[in-house]
């Protein structure tokens, strides 16, 4: 895990030559930065939870990816997949309903389902999908304070085949109604807060930074550009 | 808590005349349905929460109104409250969405808080709303496994300060990304779940009837009209 890194005081210099001031970027837009704003970045990385991410694997609706985008800067992912094989690749996702959560989140996008699963189990330690199988457990039996990546698949089909293999086991939210039907932004917001429940009693939500090494410098530095 | 009725056996005639006839049509219609779908009306209706209910105050978005039915079916809540105030009486509930969902419920229509609180309070032991106000409490710390409504408010208003009056706690659904904002059919998802968690853990979900005395018959022949 990376540690809290402190950026390095203001210069005082502006060459007025803006090749010279980009690498001097960030820390010149600290110093314009209000401290609620500074705190806030702050208060929200180091609850950024480094070990959970998000496969979203043939999602079609953008309003469905910019939805679990949403809930994932909630409750702290900062790393979505976005796998698109079936589809072709987004364009955008879904700017009109919650652009702003998009500006907060890693995306890595593939179209490569076995490259895109080879960089997830690389990072991961488990990888469960959204699937009714053989085997499929109940949400709320999975451990979700470990280290994993969590696969939702396509609105109609769901996860492919291909997809499964490279899983570590397969989940179900329990459904106890008449209409076994769930949209996939419900289902991850229910599988991503009871992550949360769990992570939280793990105490992975204490303050402490749980991001990669370098990465909550580099993610600050992005983030301060934003104001 | 009421008892699971049997209806009487199909009593074999049929006069032809539908004046007569109306009131044999559950047991008549009993006797064409597959054993499937008998069983699973059973099934459902034995996992309906008699003791746990949704109220939604001036939510106006027909489609958000349809997606909390959807995730009430699939959790097994059988009564939602639908107060409108300072919208217009629904003509519909998103019908383009999930209307399944719709003819599973029992929904109860108010245009007046007072007596929809009163009704609900009546029934229900606690009332608790989505609310960041003083004394709010993390949903993860409310006891959901006891007999409870759950107060949604407007998409932008948010509950209001007069049914506030009438409940018992305000929760919120905690969050700690830069974006502060989950749609409410993802809010009350999240909250439903971590309600079927608690009970599913209380021995809720045990395939016992905890529907009031009367309604399992009332919603059974109601239910067998549907196929």
């Amino acid at each position: 895990m990376g540690k809290e890194e402190e950026l390095p005081p203001v210069l005082g210099c502006y060459s007025g030559q803006f090749l010279i001031f980009v690498p001097f970027l960030p820390i010149f837009l600290k110093r314009f930065m209000t401290p609620e704003r500074e705190a806030k970045i702050k208060r929200v990385l180091s609850h950024r939870q480094g070990s959970l991410a998000v496969v979203m694997e043939n999602v079609h609706d953008p309003h469905n990816i910019s939805a679990v985008m949403r809930t994932c800067d909630a409750v702290g992912v900062q790393d979505v997949y976005i796998l698109t094989t079936i589809i072709p690749r987004h364009k955008r996702f879904g700017k009109t309903s919650s652009a702003s959560a998009l500006g907060w989140l890693t995306i890595h996008e593939y179209d490569n389902t076995e490259l895109c699963m080879k960089a997830v189990k690389e990072r991961y330690g488990k990888v469960f999908a959204t699937h009714l199988g053989v085997e499929s457990v109940s949400l709320f039996d999975l451990n979700l304070a470990e280290s994993v990546a969590l696969v939702f698949g396509n609105e109609h089909a769901g996860v492919s085949e291909e997809c499964l293999s490279h899983c570590d086991g397969n989940f179900i939210i329990p459904q106890v109604g008449m209409v076994q039907s769930l949209n996939i932004s419900v289902a991850c917001a229910i599988t991503l807060y009871e992550a949360f429940r769990q992570r939280q009693i793990a105490g992975l939500y204490d303050g402490h930074c749980r991001l990669q090494e370098g990465e909550w410098k580099t993610l600050a530095n992005k983030w301060r550009m934003y104001q």
